[in-house]
């Protein structure tokens, strides 16, 4: 009697946890999930134990470490336990955040030098065994590549967020600093489980009310909370502050007041926040304010800035600049600005390089700036939400794209990894539930962050370790999303931008194709400016009979360029019969590759709907939902963009090519004024 | 052994469900979080049965009234039980949505002669569970008091909300119709639980692009989602919108080709939606066009759109109306314009009216057109979303505002309740986990969906009921915190606008004191005019030797407001050393009411705190953090308005009252650029 009661109990209990977790399947733990592990058989975790001094890094350790093992083997208590010790030793010089993990007499130890690494070393252990890897079997040693890396916020003080595919900012920037969102915390611990340790709050389109101290007590309540975690907090500078908020008749660099009001500031900011980051600058770049306003150089404005931060933090400089009045092939404009002045800048100033030399297309090469600016520090800014993939509707997993610039051989001094010393990405996180606007984009911010961390990781470990922690860990889902995962940003690719067609999408929004347009101020505005089709051919001759930025590469580099079919019409000029290595006329290959896009997206769908049994509904049915959304726009990019060639060459669509669904005007009709982001 | 086993099992399975408990206390679910019962002994309800066809809405209330059965009583299986019986019989003639719920044989019977009196039924007897009510004690027999219980969204389709504070949109317009968010159906659900039937989706400052066929697949979507939960929807329609996306030149209502275009794009509408409610219509107000703009009546615009519609749904056309060029006192203009037209509109067209007569201020009189149409179906317009009550940040719970106006004798054909036939509210949702931007603010959708319900219900009860429900329904913390609800209006009157004051915040986005404004272009969007302080005096003289706008009132009424000292300077401008009737001189009352106000929210801050025992960490801190941004802002807006008052008056503060604490020109300078809602 007491048995059957207590066992109906259980059952009630037991159908309530699930009632809750269903409940709780709307995305917001993120890859933090925790699920329970079903082999009940192996040897389990015991009790967490702290061994050294302990510090708040050190307990938030324990802490999640005790809570995520419970939540893994809610039947812990039973059963033959190992401890787990967290140990801070004072050991040989680590690169701050560095770990071990390794088995010995009295448990599985995770050792390291400072407090965050034991913090990363808690979390890398969630991650072996979220994937199912027995605890006995878990050896790790690891540091991370770079000191600096870091989320880039594009969020403005009222909420919106540019670029922003997820709701607006998560940072209430209205209630702070009265109240902090327990958000916020959440946050900050997604961050550190990946390694990020850095966070820059605001917008590079930065407003100065962002240094007013009104604001700077917002930034204090934030970095208090992040500190923590092992993550510092920086601010998007506008350049022109000590003009638009300090009263001074200039921003010029060189200027005595300016660089008082600017150290002051910095002094007012590090008197709120001790270990704040520093700044990151936009200067002369698409409208904003610079030193260039005053006729000194990039250099003269970040060394400025450097001296008033001084060694306690570090100025982070944008190469990202391209200007109106220069009608040089804007690919060309940053290299040509920034490599002379290799060797300018202070010390604590990073360089701030886009991973490619226009803006974050699906497809680009290399940004020339990498490796041809050895006595500078770099920073690769990379992009994780997804303002030309697609926005959140559209599943493009970004690592692979992370991971071919990465790995890129520079021809100076090793590969694109090799020539930079800090890590940055364009977060795509907002208010949404699920953080990140889609299910599969939170993918994109895990990734950036084991890249991070590690640049040398495969994507396809990267695509597994995500899925097996954010759905499930069973192989046959496994096998089954990570290949689709790989697969998606080619996908993307070669709807919207195959053979290195870049640029072509619609104007301000950046939403959906729009390759016909010509109309707008600046030249580099124009999609035309970036395909130059005509009846003739197609693509930006970028070799030396045309603007040459090939020559801006290694030699043996841009031979290689040269010769890569991906980039084709990126770097030449071709006639629409030029024909191909694999025999057929560009012409003929240009539709097959719009094609095997769309049929791409076609097979995820159909993949994904054969995993509902591996996912809880709520977030299955969001993702099917999304992708029925993508194959939909895929198509459209398709039949606009090849109704557009078409139209220009004159030419009909081979055979064998479903004809676009309407004709190119109706196309060319299409106006999205509430598209998101803007 | 096996015991122990259990127990273990039992004792972990309770501590993950805590777990779970704890972490989802973020708000999302509102009213309905069916706290399990401590009462075991009390009879518990068994099985839910439906007796009936079975419909969607039917199952749906099955569904609700088993989980929540199930949730409210965990341990349900064991013990005596009593079935529920949901009943759908065909009765009497009620009114859609009545139900009656009383013991009978077989069990405890829900009745109702609607799927959706079912579905209130349900929703009936978890409220009064809920509760702590016994089963066995439960009787109700119900019926709405208006066939019409409708949120207003002033909702754009880029997903910004007009006067929002609770974020973006509910509506994920960017992804409708391909994705709809569960979330709806979780909105449509609330909505559901307090008896709102009718939702208008987008906002009365309409963008033309609602009726346009992409967006009405996405209304429809919506729609098919709100159906089963009993809730028709609505759009708000842009007069103009023949000219804007019809392709005419004019939007006359007379013209023939307006009205062919008007009657197509209802039936256009109702072969998406055969359910479809009906136009919202905000007409030649700031702004916003309309017939006037051909030079015909309100009555020929509403009528026009009426006949298009036909018997099929309404039009809503708002009264809320004051023109630039139109020197009349703001406060009379409404009256004015509509009170001749009575008599003049279809009758499918209601004629919604603003509770007060000039716009949802803290404290205004009734609306002087309640009572004065008696041949035309009026809608009475609250506000939940709190504009001019300190936003989502201040505590004002909103009922006895609300009571207020509905319990105002017209002095023509009884109360204000009696002369309206529908009742709509502007929504304070929004994307914000916890749905209205604080915890809150959930009472005031939930009080205004009851008092739509029954307009008798008193503010104390609604009170009881939502703080029973949302946070704990020990006496102890229903003791404490429903006089402090009941309290928290009039302490927003007496820190902002005492004594009958109107319409002196900030210019645009209503935050903070702002009275001393004067240079805005139209003379009654000035502070000044509303309040028109001088060396000698304060307030609007609408006396017979004023605007006399008191005579729109009926006779008696006039006498009773003039009498009202909680209006007095809303009706009559005085000199500051006029005599209330508590003996004391204006001047000397002013700063106590401010104090009174600032010393209420201190008392609110202290209540709270000692309430932590009750109420989930999580949603105790937010809370707390509100009522202490709360205090501050009071302090500004009593200070602020006190500085203001003294520097007109030439008067220093009566003797025992804290100065300022910055000098008026301090307050003078305060900007909010990226303060939310505008």
């Amino acid at each position: 009697m007491v048995i059957a009661r207590l066992c109906a109990l259980l059952l009630i209990c037991v159908s309530l946890c699930t009632v809750s977790a269903a409940r709780a399947e709307d995305g917001y733990r993120l890859w933090l999930r925790n699920a329970p592990v079903a082999d009940a058989a192996q040897q389990r975790p015991g009790q967490v134990v702290l061994v050294g001094i302990e510090s708040p890094t050190m307990i938030l350790a324990r802490d999640e470490l005790s809570r995520g093992l419970a939540e893994l083997f809610p039947g812990g208590a039973t059963g033959r336990t190992t401890p787990i010790l967290l140990r801070r030793v004072i050991g040989p010089q680590m690169r701050e955040g560095a770990f071990t993990i390794a088995s010995m007499d009295q448990g599985v130890a995770i050792t390291a030098n400072s407090d965050t690494g034991l913090l990363y070393g808690a979390f890398a252990l969630l991650r072996e065994l979220g994937q199912g890897k027995a605890l006995a079997s878990i050896r790790l040693d690891e540091a991370p590549a770079y000191d600096l890396r870091m989320l880039n916020h594009w969020d403005n003080p009222d909420g919106h967020v540019e670029r922003g595919y997820a709701g607006r900012s998560i940072f209430d920037w209205w209630h702070l600093p009265g109240h902090v969102d327990a958000r916020m915390t959440d946050y900050a611990r997604a961050n550190a489980s990946i390694g990020i340790n850095g966070v820059v709050i605001n917008n590079v389109n930065a407003r100065a009310t962002m240094l007013e101290p009104r604001y700077i007590a917002k930034a204090k309540a934030l970095a208090d909370t992040f500190r923590p975690w092992g993550i510092r907090l920086y601010l998007s500078a506008r350049f022109s502050a000590p003009r638009d908020i300090g009263g001074l008749k200039t921003a010029d660099p060189l200027d005595p007041a300016v660089r008082a009001w600017w150290k002051a500031k910095a002094d007012e900011l590090y008197s709120a926040i001790p270990d704040f980051g520093g700044f990151l600058v936009k200067a002369n770049s698409e409208g904003q304010p610079g030193p260039q306003d005053y006729g000194r150089s990039h250099a003269n404005g970040a060394n400025m800035l450097a001296e008033a931060i001084g060694n306690r933090g570090v100025v982070i400089w944008r190469a990202f600049v391209y200007a109106a009045e220069n009608d040089e092939d804007r690919a060309k404009q940053a290299f040509t600005e920034f490599q002379p002045l290799d060797g300018k800048f202070a010390s604590n100033v990073v360089v701030q390089v886009k991973n490619g030399p226009i803006d974050f297309q699906p497809r680009e090469p290399f940004h020339p700036l990498f490796g041809a600016m050895p006595k500078t520090r770099l920073s690769l800014e990379l992009q994780i939400t997804k303002e030309y993939l697609g926005f959140a509707s559209h599943l493009a997993f970004l690592a692979p794209l992370f991971e071919e610039v990465l790995d890129a051989d520079t021809g100076r001094s090793g590969t694109v990894a090799d020539t930079v010393s800090v890590i940055a990405g364009v977060a795509n996180t907002g208010s949404d539930r699920n953080w990140t606007g889609s299910h599969f984009d939170q993918a994109n911010w895990y990734a950036f962050g084991r890249l991070a961390w590690n640049p040398k990781l495969p994507s396809k470990q990267i695509a597994s370790e995500w899925a097996a922690q954010t759905f499930s860990r069973d192989p046959a889902f496994l096998n089954a999303v990570v290949p689709m995962m790989l697969a998606s940003r080619d996908a993307v690719v070669d709807y919207m931008t195959p053979l290195g067609l870049a640029h072509v999408m619609g104007t301000g929004h950046h939403y959906g194709p729009a390759p016909w347009v010509a109309d707008l101020d600046r030249p580099e505005w124009n999609p035309v400016y970036y395909h130059r089709a005509d009846r003739d051919g197609i693509g930006f001759d970028r070799t030396a009979t045309g603007s040459d930025a090939l020559a801006q590469y290694a030699p043996a580099v841009a031979k290689r360029l040269l010769a890569d079919e991906a980039l084709l019409l990126w770097f030449c000029h071709v006639p629409w019969d030029h024909r191909l290595t694999n025999g057929s006329t560009l012409w003929e290959e240009l539709p097959r590759r719009y094609d095997r896009g769309v049929a791409t997206v076609a097979r995820m769908g159909t993949t994904w709907a054969g995993l509902a049994p591996y996912v809880d509904q709520q977030r299955h049915r969001a993702v099917a939902d999304f992708l029925t959304i993508q194959a939909d726009e895929a198509r459209w990019w398709r039949d606009a963009s090849l109704a557009y060639w078409s139209s220009v060459s004159g030419r009909a669509l081979p055979a064998g090519h479903e004809a676009p669904a309407h004709p190119l005007a109706w196309y060319q009709a299409q106006r999205f004024p509430e598209a998101p982001g803007q």
